[in-house]
């Protein structure tokens, strides 16, 4: 098994710059030079997100494609909460010394593969010696056609809608976690739908670019939980944001993962991170037909659920992954 | 001494939009939000590099400020070295939890500062816990009606030159580590063109536009050393490259380190990395009055110093700061 070390950094730039190569033909010039040059029609959008081991992922709880997939995809949800398509990314990746190359190359797979299956393009990047893995991915996107939509926009009589189901993640991690400290290692086979989405959300990112277009007044993707988020959507907007529990879509066969837990699993679907599902506001009669209506729009502030305000239950998204 | 963890997040996050605050009229949503949007005339160039600290800088060998600015620069040195401006960064910090805030603010303040003093934006960034503080700095700009200078134009014949002056980050790389190893501590104060040159290069990144804008055939900046990028040029453009020693321009004061020092300042000049001084081929007289030639280009392959390969002289660049 060979190292980073071994091989050494001008080596494994250029097997990165083989497995990114481009022929699209936005891109004038890809990875391998100082600088990646692309050509942008109209309003071009930017984002950046870091994934840290131990922190945001862990070896041997995901595969190292997944997590190089993941880190792709929850850079480029915010590409999507803006209402914007992504056309291409920058990677840094950092890692100790003595990771071995297979891992290493590895991850770069899954960033290379997720961002083609964005019909997007690898850009460029940088790879550095680091105490552990660290992976920022910055997405780059363009608005085709309509507004970028930001979180200041919701307005009263608004209806509030989410683009997917929520709580997967929260879920898999949840499972992942109870075996750790004892619980039946079966449980992670007998909830694979929980467990995918915790190591490789799939959110729908062409819900943003058709909320733009039907004109949603704010929108933003659910990284940090959706309470979290409609406290951030509220004070931005600065609007009361009220949700029925009940209404909020869940993951499938989420139940039964609480179930197992004895967890209540809505609290991973108001609480829980990672998902990447987008939060929106419509005009009522606007919300797209794939989208899920959890709640409305109204003068005032703060965000609350089935009634009460959220500071109740946004300690429950305060997971920890170590 | 309040810490990132007391602190928190979100309210570290607001602090550091609030010392972005924009009003260029080309960013149309910064900081803040899920992504920024700018808008771009013609192509864009973009660019990521990451600074971990212990590797590439240490906190008690430069101010925090001059921390952050490098990283900058670093970023912003490749953007210039395909002839482009910058006009936007994004930044992802990551820093252990216990962190004090006032050292992360002062990193950030020398973002912004280095940032807007390059007439550019910080269009936004992202925050995470992470074992020791690392700085990724994606840089965005744009071609003002010039084309892309790539590694691979150079075409015998040509003159080879560069934009300023070298060796002085590791000529003052080479102070502070000597110090650390017992050498005089007043030597710091002795070099400081060296010392500055080290906590803080500051190259003319305007010289990568003029020489895009004099038709420069190819062009990089100098990061790893200059041999290095000899090396790399030669094979891009498939082409030799030959450079006079005593034709390398070196930082004022960079003998007096070396008498000090006992180590050939020449060394530090063909061989030190992170002075960010553009290196760059153009027809024979085209060379903008601002550069010195150094070289010239011929037909065959590989990089020469004084008519040696640079084979021999190519480990001299890898020093180390830990």
């Amino acid at each position: 098994m060979q190292t980073v070390s071994e091989v050494g950094e001008r080596r494994l730039i250029a097997m990165f710059t083989e497995a990114a190569a481009s022929t699209d033909d936005d891109v004038v010039i890809g990875s391998g030079d100082d600088a990646a040059v692309f050509t942008a029609q109209g309003p071009v959008v930017v984002s950046t997100d870091t994934a840290v081991a131990g922190r945001h992922f862990r070896f041997d709880w995901s595969s190292p494609e997944q997590i190089g997939a993941r880190a792709v995809v929850q850079s480029a949800a915010d590409i999507a909460a803006m209402g914007g398509r992504l056309t291409g990314v920058t990677v840094s990746l950092g890692c100790p010394p003595e990771t071995s190359v297979d891992r290493l190359l590895a991850v770069n797979s899954g960033i290379v593969d997720q961002t083609h299956a964005y019909r997007a393009r690898v850009l460029g990047g940088d790879l550095v010696s680091a105490p552990t893995v660290v992976i920022t991915v910055t997405s780059i996107g363009v608005l085709d056609d309509v507004a970028p939509v930001t979180l200041s926009g919701a307005r009263s009589g608004e209806v509030l809608a989410v683009s997917g189901p929520l709580g997967g993640a929260a879920g898999g991690l949840a499972v992942l976690s109870a075996v750790e400290h004892g619980a039946d290692p079966a449980l992670v086979d007998r909830h694979p739908v929980a467990l995918a989405a915790y190591r490789l959300p799939q959110p729908d990112l062409g819900a943003g670019p058709r909320a733009a277009a039907a004109r949603a007044t704010a929108m933003t993707d659910v990284s940090d939980g959706l309470v979290e988020e409609l406290v951030t959507l509220a004070a931005s907007s600065n609007v009361r944001l009220d949700v029925e529990s009940a209404l909020v879509p869940r993951v499938a066969g989420l139940d039964a993962v609480g179930e197992d837990l004895a967890v209540d699993p809505v609290r991973w679907a108001l609480g829980g991170g990672e998902d990447h599902v987008l939060l929106a506001a419509f005009a009522s009669g606007t919300v797209p037909a794939d989208w899920t209506p959890i709640g409305v729009v109204s003068a005032g502030s703060g965000a609350f659920v089935d009634g009460e305000p959220v500071g109740s239950i946004r300690g429950w998204q305060s997971f920890t992954q170590t």
